[in-house]
């Protein structure tokens, strides 16, 4: 049960901090864990504790999370949420053996800690350090690798099923699913199956009415009223009406009376309960801080077998007061002084570019002011995508539907076929999963949805889960679309602008990266960009450069380089990769025979590809770089040391220019 | 509300059937609709009619479906289930005002020949001739295009929203959705949301217990227990238990027993309900067979505002017996003799290639009698892939898991992650469901969950829905993906055996088409083919042909064909997309300048750019062809006339290879 060595280089860590501020450390020198906590060094060792001292282990724990977080970062309110969760579940399971599945995992932290983990947990989401998420490659108690939700209860029935099929009953398997990963259409299809399986699988619904956001939707208000008890309240309101019309005599005693009420509200937590109506064994609510209640209840629940939810009620931030008041804040705030709760902030001389998500969040207001069919859509990402800002001041026309692309998708296109220009908000990784609502319910009807597609290109952090890394290839493979990227905030309005015209009849997708743009000076006046038509950004010589998106950025910066050495490249920002420009890409190649092109996607099948197919339909023949994201996983980092490990940056275009331009020294004579 | 004029070549059509003959047939003259439904050209002509002719109504429309469907093909038992479920529909709402979204759209023929196309319908599903599915270009009476399943309540809600925010609160919006297509995520996600949305949603759960195969599930189990009140009974026998240890008196009288019995049962189908639990005011079930009945009940429901699902119980096949009883093999039979039921079948004289799909079936179980590691899953498709002939040898080990292919995917690696080789067969156009979990959950984390893609290419007759198209493109720019494709069915069965074995260690795609292969003698001895390696089939001279999977018949057929004019084309089956066979490439491109590429899927970031990538790669500058689906939408038809249409069959390969290279025409001194 020994955990996989894993092999991190962390003796000094270049910690880029939420401010920006680039700090050498020598990590978690400065942080000692607990008493207890540091000789856990394996949940065999938390066994050894008795149930009193896992008050103090929860303490310690919580106390090692804040300590950790508020000076390397990380997400941080989930963790907090499920700490006695965490020490429950390997005090009282026979882990690896018996197998956890974190859904998401960003509040795996504690998991992390207490198998193995907890004194490299200073690298969590750094370059080469711990991945913010439960990794196989990571751990042998990282049973299923996560981090887009949903998808522990069908991972850990696989397992389940595996370990039926081998014989090995007395294995258990834990999937530990939010009430807002439950929305997710996956975590439904993977009750309906696990309710007519036999297999071992206990579904602990962490029950904290969050996402990043507050959740929404109808399961989240029936979560509510099973736990205050509406329902059963209702349930006996209804029958003390039908029993009042009754003639009760003085038999129907108040005593009796209290022993069917005792009767219906077993019966409201059996056979009036959505999860058994899934033929899934439904326990709880109960207070998921109550860690000897917890313990208890998982004995209990480790000797039934077969499927079964466990309904326990967190909060969101548990133990750190301003996180339990503000959780959306909270989720992960960067760094901060713990003690104080203020939370670092860059401070800049000069104006600084918007993100692009805030220019999308308040142009998509402007538009919306003057034209009245625009609608907003997100699936759970009102912050993160800035469609709070619309959802604030139109609350009846932006709307969060809850960690569900597909229909926020299909939805969507419901909305289209009455007229109205919906922009559809989801990242770039997450789309994936709506792939074929786009398809089928957009494309194949060509109905005018526009698809904001937010962090597309390299995230950073969160590593590859979520690197938007593959929506130029699996988007312009779709006859009928249109798929553009913005190499600025300015062209960002403008295609926001000319998605939403009546002019435009189809599909219109608009990628653009996380966090912050170039232009200080963003709130341009918007106009219509012709589709299928790109910008010449300079003339040039010999070479040219055709950028797809914000990294044309990284492409000019590298052509100012290379200037002094007299290489002069011409860069075209194609912001087309379907329908491509092709008056455009004709004068390119009648002009040059070296082509870079330059992307934040993958090369494989992605905008160079589109050139090539170009090029190879009008028989030209120049010799052209293509540079991307290459076709292997890419690991977490802050995104310029990912995108100066794959070489799409300034340096790494400027090396490639360098590589296809031999400079001619001029000899003075 | 005329319906849209629908061009349509109908007075001639060359009508194949099932059975494989061409037949001349001017459609439709030998078949007449009954005496009221002749006179029906829309569903104000329907609502003319008195109640009692409603009878009338549904047994000639019923007769009609059976006529036409027998003589011209198409799906039958979804239909004949909706019959009256059709005309009620019609005769209540205001159609086209009022939105009818008809889940999937097998069952929408009824639908069609009640709004203006009863004429035309013996094109259905003909090439040129009328959708096989409700598609908004035919009919403004289609509100939605469908296919694929579970998508209607996402759409219905998406215009009940947009028609709320217009004020059109008296406009009704009505999704059709069968069990089995409620057991897909989708609908679950559009219901969640339903609940918490004021606009006005009524669902009709069209309950029949049936997909294409019989529903499996917790969710089917529930809805049984519902409609035969076990819940109630539950609920009931509970209270019983409760009371019965009272000191109940005379006062507690049978009397007293009996209302309260009613109220329990209201409470049934109130409190204690699933769609209930997610804030869907539920009614139901009612016979969706008693016309009167449902024409009372929808009446009622359209005064109901909001969101709310009604309940109806069908009989898949309803009024043809033969198709009542065997609801599998008659929901789309072919066509038939209406009065003996006998099947049309296909006779030949000599033996003829088997389906891959009976490929699939026969050599799994060959590969998990030796393996003991290997699993089978499908979503809701044991008949249309053949792993039913598995799950009837192995129910331990096949598992139809219903329709939801994110599920599939995701248990499939839970599996996978405890060391089975899991087959999951799933249809490459409903693939697109699960596209974030094969990169999410199997992709990245170097599952070696085998997935076999059937229906790849053109399906035919079920159109631009189903069509296999963009699988390449969508696998192949995936990190850790090996994506294969036999070009025939001995190849299928090495490319199986050799994705089981434990050497392989990544996910392994085995994509391939609709219907025969071209071996009669399939049963070869299994041998393991290297990955990432092609097969020259063989040499030639000035060109070479590459193709990709099963197409490559169609070009060896092609090759065959121009060599007695003397071309003599080189030919290479390369058998995997990724890795590609670079050894072999460079051969190819050493030795030709000429070269013809042939997959059937999108030109668009597919095979023939995996080509044009490795030339650029290494520095070739060959002249290529790629042939391919085109980057439009291909309608249904057979997949003969629509790989005519495209040109991806033996004489359009023929023709390229012409043009690419000029016979010379020798002179006779």
């Amino acid at each position: 049960m020994a955990v996989k060595a894993v092999t991190l280089q962390i003796n000094k860590l270049c910690i880029v901090g939420a401010a920006g501020i680039v700090q050498d450390k020598t990590w978690n020198m400065d942080i000692k864990a607990g008493a207890l906590l540091a000789n856990i060094n394996n949940p065999d060792d938390l066994k050894e504790l008795n149930r009193e001292q896992l008050h103090q282990v929860c303490d310690e724990l919580r106390q090692y999370i804040i300590d950790v977080v508020s000076v390397y970062g990380g997400h941080f309110g989930a963790s907090l949420g499920v700490v006695e969760l965490s020490v429950a579940l390997h005090y009282v399971f026979n882990t690896p053996y018996d197998q956890l599945v974190w859904d998401v995992g960003h509040q795996a932290y504690g998991h992390k800690i207490l198998t193995g983990r907890r004194d490299n947990f200073a690298t969590n989401r750094k370059y080469n350090g711990l991945s913010g998420f439960p990794k196989r490659s990571e751990s042998e108690y990282d049973t299923f690798g996560v981090g887009h939700s949903s998808t522990s209860i069908s991972a850990a029935l696989g397992m389940a099923m595996a370990s039926h099929y081998k014989g090995e009953n007395d294995r258990q398997h834990v999937a530990i699913i939010g009430d807002g990963a439950m929305t997710a259409g996956l975590a439904f299809e993977a009750m309906n199956h696990a309710g007519i399986e036999k297999s071992n699988v206990l579904i602990i619904l962490n029950d904290n009415c969050m996402s990043i956001d507050p959740n929404v939707g109808a399961l989240k208000e029936y979560l509510t009223d099973i736990t205050t008890s509406h329902t059963y309240n209702d349930l006996r309101d209804n029958v003390w009406k039908a029993l009042g019309k009754l003639p009760v005599g003085k038999s129907f005693s108040r005593g009796m009376a209290s022993k069917l009420e005792a009767s219906l509200k077993g019966m409201v937590s059996q056979s009036s309960n959505l999860f058994e109506a899934l033929k899934l064994r439904y326990f709880g609510p109960i207070d998921g801080h109550n860690i000897t209640k917890l313990v208890d209840t998982l004995k209990d629940l480790k000797d039934i077998p077969g499927p079964k939810i466990l309904h326990i009620k967190t909060v969101k931030g548990k133990g750190y007061d301003l996180a339990e008041k503000d959780q959306t804040k909270w989720h992960a705030p960067g760094l901060f002084d713990k003690v104080t709760g203020v939370i670092q902030k860059k401070k800049f001389d000069i104006p600084q570019p918007p993100k692009y998500q805030d220019v999308f969040g308040h142009t998509i207001i402007e538009l919306a002011e003057k034209n009245k069919k625009i609608f907003g859509i997100t699936p759970a990402m009102p912050s993160g995508s800035s469609l709070k800002f619309m959802m604030e001041k139109m609350p009846d026309r932006a709307f969060d539907v809850g960690i569900c692309e597909q229909h926020a998708v299909t939805v969507s296109a419901g909305m289209a076929t009455q007229g109205m220009k919906v922009f559809c908000n989801i990242y770039s990784s997450f789309m994936q999963r709506a792939y074929d609502m786009v398809i089928h319910d957009v494309a194949i009807q060509k109905l005018p949805v526009i698809f904001c597609l937010d962090r597309a290109g390299l995230v950073g952090e969160d590593g590859p889960t979520h690197h938007g890394c593959y929506d130029i290839a699996y988007m312009r493979c779709i006859p009928n679309m249109i798929v553009s990227a913005p190499m600025n905030e300015g062209e960002l309005r403008d295609l926001m602008y000319t998605a939403q015209l009546d002019s435009n009849t189809l599909p219109f997708v608009i990628r653009y990266p996380r966090g912050e743009g170039v232009m200080p000076d963003w709130k341009t006046d918007m106009k219509e960009v012709k589709i299928g038509t790109g910008r010449k950004v300079k003339d040039g010589a010999e070479i040219a450069v055709l950028s797809f998106g914000h990294v044309g950025n990284f492409a000019a910066s590298a052509i100012r380089d290379v200037k002094a050495e007299g290489i002069n490249p011409a860069h075209y920002d194609m912001r087309f990769v379907k329908p491509l420009d092709e008056e455009m890409l004709h004068e390119v190649f009648g002009k040059f025979n070296k082509v870079i092109t330059i992307e934040d996607g993958t090369v494989v099948g992605g905008f160079g590809s589109a050139i090539l197919e170009f090029m190879n339909e009008h028989g030209y023949k120049a010799d052209v770089k293509i540079m991307g994201i290459p076709d292997r996983l890419i690991e977490h980092g802050t995104p310029k040391q990912l995108y100066d490990e794959i070489g799409i940056d300034a340096n790494g275009i400027a090396a490639a220019l360098r590589a296809m331009v031999p400079v001619k020294v001029s000899v003075v004579s």
